[in-house]
């Protein structure tokens, strides 16, 4: 089993059994998910900013505009963590204490690189669409030099890496199973709805197929 | 319009007119959503940790087990920064450049406290199952001192705060309308599915009611 190796800072301590570092499974969480949330740190105080992000092989791909505060903290090389956390149901127990919820979450640690090379950065740009829409680079158009240099691409690499993962239904303690309390798991998934087309839509052009949106469930 | 105040971390610089600081709206977005990620730094790395969170007035609350590193080291009196974010839509656009997500984020940055008082502390712990079901608390057992004491609960004030904000469709280049390529939103919800019992249920106890789950669609 392919394996990233634990480090003191993403060893899994309580609840270890939690703990994943199967590359397989850490990089099934990536590929089902499409939003992370970037901690950094300036002037002394973290920041936790929510962006899209995409997976190609062991690096994950964040970008935005050059000209924002994340971007231009990050390209300058220091440290980030990039989380991802899907929520798979609420796990309702018998005593309050024991209400938990089943998620699969994948924490990186690592430095940002500013990607500089052309041909990475269209393959980041061309994951970000498709991480959402598969295919959805192919149909539509493509960036221009002046909407290239307007972007800022970063690339974390996939070194020290962890997930945590809890599944399955309440443990309650032992006595309280003879209580008359319903307890199980709601399951919680991200679905999508029905395209809205927008006002300057040409006629006679169908909706995007929401089958295609293949992470996710239709409600 | 009763406001926070932005300061030069709060701030929303780029698209400003996506930001928002409006406390009504703010309040809105923390009570829709139940997972948040909290940042913090530990020995000058960024740690972003999932983890479900209640507000109530003007406080966050978090808890974990006392045992944790990230309760222990937020205990400690440290910067943090905790982010809420909302996904409302997939906005595909004409061109690759201008696919983006509508979405409402709250970032809210400051020192945590711990609750030693036990009547604060049993509010914050009826908030969090009650942001995810409400009413649940009442039907379930009530935690005893032992478990109280296991369980650690930060209070995080809603002081400095800023919510950023995108709706509507796709705003591509004039020239970009014109090309056949079907461009709107593409809604994204977090919906709840059928409620499963656990291996030892009871006979005869009905599942919860999922239209209980105010803040969710059924699937």
């Amino acid at each position: 089993m392919d394996t990233y190796t634990p480090t003191p800072r993403t060893q899994v301590k309580r609840l270890a059994k939690r703990g994943v570092y199967d590359k397989s499974q850490v990089h099934a969480i990536l590929d089902e998910g499409f939003l992370c949330h970037v901690g950094f740190e300036l002037d002394g105080q973290p920041y936790v900013i929510p962006t899209g992000y995409a997976r190609v092989g062991e690096s994950l791909y964040i970008h935005g505009s050059a000209a924002s505060r994340m971007l231009r903290t990050l390209d300058a090389g220091v440290d980030i963590c990039l989380t991802v956390t899907l929520v798979d149901g609420f796990v309702l127990a018998r005593s309050a204490f024991h209400h938990s919820m089943n998620y699969r979450s994948v924490v990186v640690l690592g430095k940002a690189r500013l990607v500089t090379d052309r041909e990475e950065k269209l393959l980041a740009l061309r994951s970000f669409t498709n991480q959402i829409l598969p295919g959805r680079w192919d149909e539509v158009r493509q960036p221009t030099d002046q909407e290239l240099k307007s972007t800022s691409v970063l690339a974390l690499p996939l070194n020290e890496v962890s997930a945590k993962v809890r599944t399955g239904g309440p443990i309650d303690d032992e006595e309280d199973y003879a209580l008359p309390i319903w307890a199980g798991v709601v399951p919680v998934r991200t679905a999508v709805g029905e395209p809205l087309a927008d006002s300057r839509a040409l006629p006679g052009i169908p909706p995007v197929d929401t089958q295609r949106f293949t992470r996710f469930k239709k409600p």
